[in-house]
């Protein structure tokens, strides 16, 4: 056994990522991604340029591969199940993966894995909506089983009527009552087709619109919500079988933590693991996906913040590094190599030690400075 | 000033291990290896295979870069010199890599520094030799000025008649005593153009037939031997206008520290900061030369050990890493993607923890295992 190739499908940050931990492990990465300019495509040799969603392309790309893994959510389930059926290792597999791409089937699962989630239903039209929410209460959360990220996908609404578009193009959606939550919380897992499982302290998330936009580690919540949440990931990464990193997003109640949304891959809320952690999830998606053993997941400081640089009124970010790292010689500074757009993720900073008040404000401070909010 | 481009001339480890911090600043790294299968070329897309030893192909290089540096001491002084004097950014400049090319040009400038060094001598021929041996003492060390790494190039002679075949082949050699050390010691220091320099803690090197096989950090020494040698280090960086990463290796003795070697670019003795420091020395060399301020270089845990991966019996050394990470969770493994050959660095392992001996014996444990001294 010579040193194996793991197939990334997907081309963005995510699987750039992975670059840096593939090449210390001695591993070979290779991408697929829908354009040459994309953000991992820029920085690993090789790449495919391919159409992700057509199944020759896939099984071209697997063919190169020892395991594949991905960068987003978006393969068709039933491409993965052919390839899977033509033997390619597959991780997630497609019958774990569904969960993170499918909403519908997550809360169906997770209900019967007796995982704590929102009160939810499968609707088809406005007056099953009017009946979930006359019953639990207005406003509700009404999502697309399909296809939303980023805040995209997702809604509040007052009163059914408001849906009327959204059920006008078909098919069923989900609502979910609007929980009343003190913070966000994230946990990432790990899991190896052995059934290992490595889980990351808890942290809290901090979403505007729907986009992450800071991460706190570990979050300040009393142990047995702390231990309550890894939990509920390990039980679901394993009631899943699920392979890779499983990232599960929740929001913390007086009553306890819900889980809000599952994503099978390395995931923003845990970016803080390459300073923060002993073993970065992106070290240890790699791991996982490969079945070797997994890596130590303590943190390396007792407090850790990442804030994500969105895009703003700057273009060209490099400039702001010579403020960023003369301000602050502990701030770690990373870019996905993507253009500028308002509100798009094009990078994230990381800072990490004893105080949690100093590492936010620091995180945030530069983060605010490459974006271009601020001048000093 | 949108993201630079970084050029390194020579495809080793150290380009390699340049990679992924460069993807992570959002910077261009661009590789000149001498053949498509050497480690950085593995990694670094776009690598140009070329001869480093000839200036157009350096120039047609330089042209795609905004900064030039180096994996290697290789590349000719007056190539360097060339590439300045038409404009190119070289870091660092030929005037400062010249004292880690040639070791006699390197005791007279540190000499005239003032910097500790043991007693030495440049000789041209076997009677000249005799006069330094019969003053200071039998045995010394013989050395040539240029060419010498890991051990090549350096000889213990304990009469002057058995160097006649190195003066054979005419120039001058370079005679240093024979030092009676404790231990030897290395330091890493970071200068950037501005003159921002950043020093790391003070390491113990563990070196056999010449070849480092272990660091250790930080070195167990008195404060004052390792203020000194930090001082020295400091020193060297500015008096001789390093840019980039210096390397300073260093005898410690009963009457303090003494100057050994120099190497300027990232170093074997600095591969634990990859994992045990706030910034590698790798992500530091690439703020350095683009005169970036410089990040923090302070340890991430009390202690940490690294010990190199030698090529041993066996030829794969995949197949360990599920008995080394089941073994031991928190050992880090990083391969070069070199091919395995007795003798050849082709990995190395770290560790971080609380106690010096359980670091130690936790790297020095799965290095041996990789290669294949132990089975257990």
């Amino acid at each position: 056994m010579s040193f194996p190739v793991v197939g990334v499908v997907g081309g963005g940050q995510l699987a750039r990522m992975m670059a840096g931990p593939a090449i210390e492990l001695g591993v070979t990465l290779r991408v697929l991604a829908k354009e040459p300019a994309e953000s991992a495509a820029q920085v690993v040799p090789g790449t495919v340029v391919d159409d992700e969603t057509d199944l020759e392309a896939l099984r071209r790309f697997a063919r190169g591969c020892d395991v594949l893994t991905f960068d987003h959510e978006q393969v068709p389930t039933e491409h993965l199940e052919a390839l899977e059926a033509e033997g390619f290792a597959v991780r997630p597999g497609s019958a774990a993966l569904v969960h993170a791409q499918d909403k519908g089937v997550m809360r169906e699962r997770l209900t019967a894995l007796g995982v704590p989630c929102p009160r939810w239903r499968l609707v088809d039209g406005i007056e099953a909506l009017r009946g979930f929410g006359d019953e639990i209460g207005w406003p509700v959360v009404l999502k697309t089983t399909r296809g939303g990220y980023d805040g995209r996908g997702v809604r509040l609404v007052e009163e059914a009527d408001e849906a009327a578009d959204w059920f006008a193009r078909g098919g069923r959606l989900l609502v979910e009552e609007r929980v009343d939550y003190n913070r966000e919380l994230a946990v990432i897992v790990a899991r190896s087709p052995h059934g290992q499982a490595a889980v990351y302290p808890v942290v809290e998330t901090v979403q505007v619109d729907g986009v992450c936009r800071e991460v706190f580690a570990p979050a300040e919540i009393s142990e047995d919500h702390a231990l309550a949440a890894q939990r509920a990931a390990l039980d679901i990464a394993e009631g899943l079988g699920v392979t890779g990193i499983l990232a599960v997003e929740m929001f913390d109640t007086r009553a306890g933590v819900l889980v809000n949304e599952l994503a099978m891959r390395p995931h923003n809320s845990g970016h803080w693991t390459i300073e923060g952690a002993r073993t970065s999830q992106f070290e240890q998606h790699l791991r996982a996906v490969l079945d070797l053993p997994l890596g130590e997941t303590r943190m390396t400081a007792p407090r850790v913040a990442m804030s994500n640089v969105l895009g703003g009124e700057i273009a060209e970010m490099y400039p702001g590094y010579l403020h960023c790292f003369a301000h602050d010689p502990g701030v770690r500074i990373h870019m996905y190599g993507k253009h500028v757009r308002p509100g798009r993720k094009v990078g994230h900073v990381t800072t990490v030690g004893d105080d949690a008040a100093d590492v936010r404000a620091r995180a945030v401070h530069a983060a605010a400075f490459l974006r271009g909010d601020i001048d000093e």
